[in-house]
């Protein structure tokens, strides 16, 4: 098991303008690599904001700090700034980052002009490793700090997706190795989210934490006004290193589920 | 102007299991009414983390803070608990929030027996309103600490959806009275963000703050290779209470972007 965090930088994402399915995708892939994440928030493109993120996040020691956001070359675009301030470091050119910017150019057979405004995209935090962008233009930056590793990603996302499963991703599942997960869902009529709680309660208390998950979300009720029943969807999820173990527990719980579904007069649909 | 933080509570948001769309559609509400969210954060069914959440927010005075979450029966709805402990109140069996679970069980036609774990979601912050559930059974609650309303809502979005718009809304919308918002996008092709970066920073300093909103989202390049040109999203909003006002800014601003991305030789499509 790995921690991380995700910090998700953007005006767009607090306005309703944009959902955030950055941190969605983010979140699902270090899941399946074995990792936890701990907490997603999202700030405003604003520098102080930045940098209290970052140092915020790394007082809790997560192994990742995933950044995504405001690595372009517009006026909003603050991320390298506030990650520089947050862990007091320096902003300069990078040779490296500078490199990338033109390669990323010449791919798309476009000559620019490297002015003020495009070499902002190159300049990164002293110290950083930048990494090339193989789809848009900004290079991102990976910084250790303490014991995070901080990964600053674009934030459209099939750059930042591009850049996070050729870079990161083979990083983070070096951490765990093999990673299995088991998953159903299952439709019920006729047991509440209350009726169900006891069984829950204890099926999460007799694994190991983080092996599985457990969830009711209610949906409803029958239509059947002389006799309405609640509606349900009850989510199993198992996982681990080990492929048997983690579907024997899947089995396990199902087992215990469904038999308790019945008991209760429910039915699965 | 009023500002707002949104505390969404639950596992399945940072397992990659659940896209944050509650935060999404809260933004865009708290948006059009014309307040300002300044942080979404997504944190797991844990009562420290929880407690953390809202003291952290409220030290910030938000004047509303709205949590979305774990009001639930079942062993992982800890949002009761965690705000209690956060705000350093006493959690106790509300008799009005039970009169609303029994009017809720009600209006399902269905008779339970209110046991130990449904008591639980009529168990509140000693000092909050509770707020019936008109789609659900957990009652929601309203909380002032200091300068800022709290409002723990259900994670389940119709539930959530249904109480803001009816218990929420209205008083944040009595805060501004009218509000207006006017918006455009434009894909265009051969300007690149660096191209435009110059007029945009121009013009966001031209304005006062929070009156406009100006994006651009690149879009990767046209396919003709032989001279491959830069697509964009441009994005423009406007807004404010004076109607005639807003609407002015947004022509000025699109005026001056679509002047600028002619003189560029750039095109809308």
């Amino acid at each position: 098991m790995f921690t991380s965090e995700i910090l998700c930088v953007g005006d767009e994402l607090l306005s309703g303008i944009t959902i955030n399915t950055n941190a969605y995708w983010i979140s699902q892939k270090i899941t399946e690599a074995g990792g936890s994440v701990r907490r997603i928030t999202a700030i405003r493109d604003d520098v102080d904001e930045i940098s209290w993120g970052v140092r915020d996040s790394i007082s809790r020691k997560p192994d990742w700090l995933i950044l995504s956001g405001g690595l372009g070359p517009t006026y909003d675009d603050k991320t390298m700034q506030g990650v520089a301030r947050g862990l007091s470091l320096e902003l300069a050119l990078d040779k490296t980052a500078l490199d990338m910017l033109k390669k990323s150019y010449a791919r798309h057979s476009v000559t620019y002009e490297l002015n003020e405004i495009r070499l902002k995209m190159a300049k990164i935090p002293i110290g950083s490793n930048p990494i090339q962008n193989p789809v848009g233009s900004a290079p991102s930056v990976l910084i250790e700090s303490g014991e995070t590793k901080i990964v600053c990603l674009p934030g459209v996302p099939e750059e930042m997706k591009a850049i996070f499963l050729e870079s990161v991703l083979p990083q983070m599942k070096k951490i765990i190795g093999d990673f299995h997960i088991v998953e159903s869902r299952y439709e019920t009529i006729g047991v509440s989210e209350a009726m169900l709680a006891p069984i829950l309660s204890e099926i999460v208390e007799s694994n190991p934490p983080d092996s599985i998950y457990l969830k009711t979300h209610p949906l409803g009720y029958t239509s059947d006004n002389n006799n309405k029943k609640p509606q349900m969807l009850v989510q199993i999820v198992s996982k681990g290193k080990d492929k048997a173990e983690v579907q024997s527990r899947f089995n396990n719980i199902s087992g215990m589920l469904l038999e308790e579904i019945s008991r209760l007069n429910g039915k699965i649909v």
